[in-house]
């Protein structure tokens, strides 16, 4: 028997909770030993779940327990999670965590303190939900120098856009939609401004990469400013558009990462991926391009990873496995001005077309009432923006700038 | 340093040994040592290739070796493979396989043998290439009871049919064509017969539900008698064929499973993975779908695969790795005829469509030419053959029936 405690008995705490007491039998054939929830962190009080005895309200039992050997971090949020974590790794408790803030922001430190204590931190759950991501590229793909990543990597975000592609609804009315189907948060910040799918590239950069990526340092679009006339826009063109993160090695090694929309061509195995669903696309030399899709977030898609981790904590209780990556400082990060992509453009005005053409050379143009949507050669973003503030000084409206992704 | 031996240098052998050489650095990187490869066994010489003095035409040398600790197969087929593989784990050696049909031949035996003996039977590139599959499964999914499988699993016929749904090439023209580019054997028949596919849908349902399921108690159907015109009638009703292994757990505990060319709804993850991708679904009952998509087969995507098992092997030298099925006996498969699916049939004659009407309820019917298609609602296959045999006793041709997949 191995005795574990959740901290937090939020959505995924209490799917971490149900799912090892109604998959007692399977984990149990899995693991070879019953896995026990000796102790449940939460301030409030769950007088009707059948282990409502085991509940607590005091850190200091679960870190002064010795029978404790695996500890579920299921709280969120950096405080206290980011304390706890690291004093449960010193005490030499191996940490399960679904919180991809905490790893985006503490990783590397983390997992050098559980490589010190010989412990494990694990975070299948951090990233595309019940999607097993983390443990395929850093075992399955060990074989593999990874080129790129790039994935969509918020449910909410998708979902948004799926609804404005397929029901041409308004992003407000879609947005309130995935409020109301309980997709989105009341405060959608983190998810519309594309923060959390920052967190959850930067995780994967510095997965593939060995060297944490934090999220400071990866430029951020969200999804705010796109229009239904966008999207109509790059159907004409072949495309859908999509949150994407992205994280590419440049042949000098250095890493060009960004998390922002795109226009994805549809025959893309990303184009594919509608509503809450996420997929992730792992470019490898040896295997060519792989991909990974589920459903991205949800009480047990999501408690089911943490479960995974669980179990091979447990399994693992000794031995260590082999789950690293240092420190970074953020200058293997090229800036994202130098960052080099085909433009979706959308402007109006008098001569657009030919100004547009004047300043980006070839381009392919399709018009709509009283707007021109334009692609560009491939060019360097600042690039990009130089042209499009020229583009404003000789009278043309530039009303989007959106990417193309080549993935 | 850990050393390896590889039994076979044809194009899955030699990309492992181009692996273990090209990506030395980032598997030391991994591993915390290097992978010495110190014997090759081939009947054949290859005095160019840069390892050319470590080639053996002798298995005794590999098996008397104590320091090789690893063995990697890659010979294919049964013999000598299934005595080798056998010996080399009773030696207590741990062992790599691409080798599909050994795994699915004799996986139980094998596993069992690796357990007594404390070593590690992988095979991960045995299904779906370089595709992570059989560890996601075993490890990320271990928190979820797995309701069904369902892939697209042989990169050949799918490459043979998505020609004929893209293209409208004769079945026979696109088999030409694929063995032109390398992707069909000259003797065709395990891939286009439906058997290769069958190996790998048995060794994902062995892994799903702990007891090995032994081809031989799997209907399978390969892709021979699929026409142009199935394809294109298909299209009408919003459907692409292809050729599926699929394993589903009812509700009795018992296995519906099988391999044969289905109807897939485009709405399906599955309908969109063309040429020689291949890609698999797994069902969970806390994940939900889940689907993992890449190559199936070419030389460094499954190279890379046997690759990472290598390196698992060289990391639980001494701890084994819990991957493991019973044998079975094939009494919890059920007959195939009493497997139940809505139904696609291509007929011709007077009065085709009030016949079948008659015979199977509500149908939704195409026609095209003097040809009428038809779809079923579900009935029970052995159902659908008897209702087909009075179709032709009423003057119908059937001309063709194909299941309806519900994946």
């Amino acid at each position: 028997m191995v005795s574990v405690a959740i901290m937090g008995h939020g959505v995924v705490g209490s799917g971490v909770a149900e799912i090892l007491l109604t998959h007692k039998q399977k984990l149990f054939a899995s693991l070879g030993e019953e896995i026990y929830i000796k102790k449940i962190l939460d301030l409030r009080e769950f007088p009707d779940s059948p282990i409502a005895d085991r509940f607590t309200k005091d850190f200091e039992e679960i870190i002064n327990d010795l029978e404790i050997r695996v500890v579920v971090e299921v709280m969120g949020g950096l405080n206290p999670a980011y304390d706890y974590v690291k004093r449960c790794l010193k005490a030499g408790k191996s940490v399960a965590t679904s919180n991809k803030e905490l790893v985006a922001a503490h990783g590397a430190e983390l997992l050098a303190i559980a490589k010190e204590e010989n412990v494990n931190f694990m975070f299948e759950a951090s990233v595309g939900g019940g999607i097993p991501i983390i443990r395929p590229m850093n075992q399955c793909l060990v074989a593999n120098n990874v080129g790129e990543v790039a994935g969509i990597l918020n449910g909410t975000t998708n979902f948004i856009l799926t609804k404005m592609i397929e029901d041409g609804m308004q992003f407000a009315d879609a947005l309130k939609l995935a409020q109301d189907l309980g997709f989105a948060e009341r405060n959608p910040a983190a998810d519309i401004e594309g923060h959390d799918a920052c967190r959850k590239i930067c995780i994967l950069a510095s997965l593939a990469y060995g060297r944490h990526v934090y999220p400071d340092s990866v430029h951020t679009e969200g999804i705010t400013d796109i229009t239904l006339n966008d999207v109509k826009l790059a159907k004409e063109f072949g495309y859908v558009i999509k949150l994407i993160g992205k994280v590419k090695k440049l042949s000098d090694g250095s890493l060009d990462i960004l998390t922002a929309p795109m226009l994805v061509p549809l025959n893309s195995q990303l184009s594919s991926i509608d509503y809450e669903f996420n997929g992730i696309m792992v470019r490898g030399d040896c295997t060519g391009d792989v991909v990974f899709y589920g459903k991205g977030a949800g009480k047990l898609p999501t408690a089911s990873a943490v479960v995974a981790d669980i179990v091979d904590c447990c399994k693992h209780l000794k031995a260590r496995r082999f789950l690293f990556w240092a420190d970074g400082d953020g200058s293997n990060i090229i800036d994202y001005k130098d960052s080099v992509s085909a433009m979706y453009l959308r402007v109006s005005g008098d001569d657009a077309e030919a100004k547009a053409q004047k300043l980006f050379g070839e381009i392919s143009t399709v018009r709509s009432g009283g707007e021109l949507a334009v692609i560009t050669p491939e060019i360097r973003y600042g690039d990009c923006q130089s042209k499009c503030a020229e583009l404003r000084d000789s009278g043309v409206n530039v009303l989007s700038v959106i990417r193309i992704g080549d993935i």
